[in-house]
């Protein structure tokens, strides 16, 4: 099967996508090799630069004509976040299959919008929920819903960084809730959100509280600007499945690279895991003798798939870009006809409603059904 | 000075209270040694068997003759939660310096009463708040006063054990809310309050769910006993200081068994502490290049006081019962005239507040002012 | 520049190199992007499933001629062993560069005649040392060459895997010394070896011991075959710098995976290594106050380059097959007319003479000089 | 049953002899409380001061007199090492029970004479390998005894400090040979080979290499003293019962505090210890689904007999001189008609054995039998 890609943006994600364009077919055997058509970002002279590295055959400065190209059957959007939407909805509109970085938009109405857009155009979409992708993750799903901890108890989560911890750190438009949209919330927190759903499901009510806690910062001019979206929040949720839990996230947490850590409770036993070490996942079972129970460390190996496509030997560790490669499999296989798998537009709207909901609890201080 | 000690209760903590008499003076130079006169259990015969083997010079099973001993000067009170009041009540009554553990009663009503009682007595009082006193936390508590990690920005914190995490522990009266108080937060969740308030200060106000998650246990007549209290709770808290933060407790988490851990966020970084590893402490420091920067682990030694009065050479580790020869050691020093150090009875009913606080958050729904 | 590339051997190696070579222009835009000419394994129909899988043009199952096509201009060597004698001398003879996987062959005299035969048929060559490449390798050499832990005084070096620990692991003719070479030392050893030289430097003398634990493995045919090389081995060593070290190796280490492990340990301070947490380094200094002195955990980012090429944000985490990567960007400046960057087969060469030597050390009882 | 103490020395090891006296009691009901008769040290003075803090009843800064005193059944010898041989002479000869610490003297000759001695006179002794003691060791030596992982089939050991890493730290008599005995392998190696035997048994030989990394060091007088003992030593041990294994230790290492480390490797899985972190276990079995396996970590607790004598909960963390007090119990449960149970003085000399085994081979080249 022939697929046209075109890739809009060639920053972190942009880089990223391409690198699983080129990889992924020769880690997976089963889905077809993209075809890398354009290569889409401003100035021109930048796409034609990412054009040559990451081995588009064109380049252009306008995504408008790319989207629209007859030549291209799926629409990379890594873009900042404000642009997501009109793209989404173009390329939609083109009836182009979406690969789209998170969050879906600014504010939640857009969210809504361009789900609603990709569903009725009838088009795949896979939205960037690449952690949710890890083998190691995918494992802890088998794990809990084989019953390895039994019936769920509670979950807690947790995603921290610290890109925004020196108060110290430049203004930017992005500090603007108008133009930014939500702050550690839209950055991170959906990334918790996914894994929480994949996990143990969906989440019913929340009740929330955040805080902006550097409440300015310099601008170039010398004065100081308002940030306007969240430095943290924290949520007491419930989930559907009747447990409760606890979702934190916060982008000041000196030290914090990428701590997308969780702990799911279960009646048997406890399953934790921390993205700054992607490769492994802590179980702890109330089974054999007191004496030697423990939380096992368990590294990441092929009896993790799809961990095998890329290494044979456990625990010499896949990476970030690894697990984009995986997501870009799962997408090229129900492009091709296969299942769904891993988060597409409309689940993605279900992760978005619970951070907005989870802002609107910290507004008000009441208890927001999703 | 001559101190006659009456301990009642010889269970986990009355054992604790006889180790910290017999090694207080030996670790501590500066302190006086007391003097075990009386130790009082029920039956007769195990306060016997106890005397002998902790070192008592008379054994009794009648507490309130134990308590008015003109020959004491300090109560220890080890006994069950439900039976804190009426003992510490009469100890106070009598003249006598309380050394009592938490939580302080059923009820915060009950505490208040024990407080307004030691309060206007005129004696001393140490609660039982150990973790306070790890010569690790003391140095956390030292750090962030000293501005190491700047102002503090947020606060986490956990405690969590796994002592109910079996659905069919059997079920006893402590299940019973009006027979053994709050669940998992008068167990466990006061000693993490006790840990922020050392660390970072007073709690104003706190936002809560909480659980039973296993409403009933067995019973020997091989019914089934209903379970009043909470098996876990979160709360989203605002410190006095402005910062906000989470507080989360379970006695289901399978394989926690002293899981009190707490993490402080500053401008200038992070301290992060959990008790099952109580000899080290997490800091990071946003200074030097970043190529270096790392969370480092700090191993307890001389240079944290006062682990130096029991081991001299760093990375030797204290254990949970040196915890409670400081606390003593604190406790003698204040009776001697030294100053308050460590959380006495009007401190202690101030974490109660919290706890108390909490769970009428969880039952209303809306926030609690403390 | 055009660089045809065949990859001969499509296993563990093969599938590597293939990744490598999609990704390495991708990931670095300073490196040409190598053109994926032949695929050759055996039988023929699996070389070509594979070309048409990792992208080559064409696909064969006669190495020889693969290795004379005019076409080629690099030839990857990933075959067992006991192949890559034959091959590397071939692709010298055809004056072709070599990225071949280590060890160079079943026995130092092999190692030597191809390391003759690549000198002086003047093409490059880079032997499969990937975890020199390593990002926090570099990193920790550059530390250590800066003077941040001072003179080395030490070092210490692990490496240890499970593939072999079950003693009922089916006999193969890889357990004969003469058709499958060393055992540990080989396929593990020598990583280790390369660690150390890339950190520290060259080894003078060493004094070992070495073990064969399980000495015969079930056949097919219901019998037992014997095991000829080493289980484990572990030798004293002393480097050119005059300092001391430890080489320790075995496959029969239950729960290991990829345990290449370092100390280095100097005058000022402390490095630690696991290849199985590769994206973590630990390191201690004598420095400021001790009770804030303790070992960091530092996370690998983009100020460990060239973390950078492939993730802009710390703690995202790389994986194994980008070291790969690195690997390859390197072999390709150095053939485009860069600086030699990494272990070639004259280099190799000496890693090679520690393994044998520490074998006939481990034969003799005697010190060994290198 | 009465037992007089006197204990000389009021260091490190005096002051932990004196609270395991205190505590041996109160923790074990099963062992008589020791009357605390005589503290000697000198000068006078210091022993008066001690006495009273410790609870002597009377002091003295005559050794001989106390070894003599009638009053006196134990004699705790806690001084500095070049003392310890004349003092247990006398000990012996006067009839005495002896506990006393490691290393026996400052050559293998003294402390054949010291184990002679002892034997000759039939009295008891307990030599101070404390971390024999400790409950994680005591499981593990279970375990392995039990089959848990398999035969063993290697063993590694270290044990690190940095007490002597800064080349500054000042010149004393302790620095030579002559009046400190060996370096790092008196201080630390010993404890070292005490948990190999522990743990899995007899070395018949070993191979060794040691250096003095800081040759000499500065004098008050502003020279430089010379440096005689070693500041490391690694070994290549062989165990009695057929299998390999390294032993190491260094006083060098900075940031390593009491980095008594093993690993033992069985057929069917592997032991880790750290007594950095004395109260965890890290165990290793190859048992169920590869998916799910992992190194678990053990917290010590009740089921880790007899961490219950000291605190009914798991994972509450013994300390370092909780160890000393579960030592004192054995050596009590001895004198009182127990059978032996920890190193007495002719175990303790095969240990000195060893590591005077390993200073000859190091000094030789030559593998020593011991």
């Amino acid at each position: 099967m022939d697929l046209g890609v075109a890739l809009i943006g060639s920053g972190f994600m942009g880089k990223s996508h391409a690198l699983a364009y080129r990889a992924v077919r020769a880690a997976f055997g089963d889905v077809p090799a993209p075809r890398l058509e354009i290569m889409c970002d401003r100035p021109l002279e930048r796409a034609e630069i990412f054009a040559s590295q990451f081995g588009f055959s064109r380049a252009t400065d306008d995504w408008r004509a790319a989207v629209a190209d007859p030549a291209i059957d799926i629409v990379s959007v890594t873009t900042p976040n404000d642009l997501h939407h009109d793209m989404v909805l173009a390329a939609a509109a083109a009836g182009k299959h979406i690969w789209c970085e998170k969050p879906l938009g600014l504010t939640l109405e857009d969210g809504e919008r361009m789900e609603r857009a990709v569903r009725e155009a009838g088009v795949h979409s896979m939205i960037g929920y690449n952690y949710t992708h890890n083998p190691t993750i995918q494992h802890a799903k088998r794990l809990i819903a084989e019953g390895e901890i039994g019936r769920v108890t509670h979950f807690r989560g947790f995603v921290d960084e610290d890109y925004q911890a020196d108060p110290e750190t430049p203004w930017s438009w992005r500090c603007l809730r108008s133009r930014g949209g939500l702050g550690a919330l839209g950055d991170l927190g959906c990334h918790l959100v996914s894994l929480a759903y994949v996990l143990v499901g969906p989440i019913e009510s929340v009740l929330a509280d955040m805080q902006t806690v550097h409440t300015d910062r310099p601008k170039r001019d010398g004065g100081r600007g308002p940030v306007e979206n969240e430095d943290l929040a924290s949520a007491l949720v419930r989930f559907r499945d009747g447990f409760q839990g606890v979702l934190c996230t916060t982008r000041i947490a000196w030290g914090r690279k990428n701590k997308l850590a969780v702990e799911v409770h279960g009646e048997k036993g406890t399953l934790c895991f921390d993205q700054e070490r992607l490769n492994e996942l802590q179980l702890f079972r109330n089974e054999g003798h007191t004496a030697v129970q423990g939380f096992r460390t368990i590294l990441a190996g092929p009896s993790h798939p799809p961990y095998g496509a890329f290494i044979p030997g456990a625990g010499h560790s896949l990476g970030f870009n690894d697990q984009k490669t995986i997501e870009l499999a799962a997408f090229l296989r129900t492009i091709t006809g296969g299942a769904k798998s891993g988060p597409d537009i409309t689940e993605a709207l279900e992760y978005e409603k619970v951070i907005h909901g989870i802002a609107r609890s910290a507004e008000t201080g009441a208890r927001v059904v999703i």
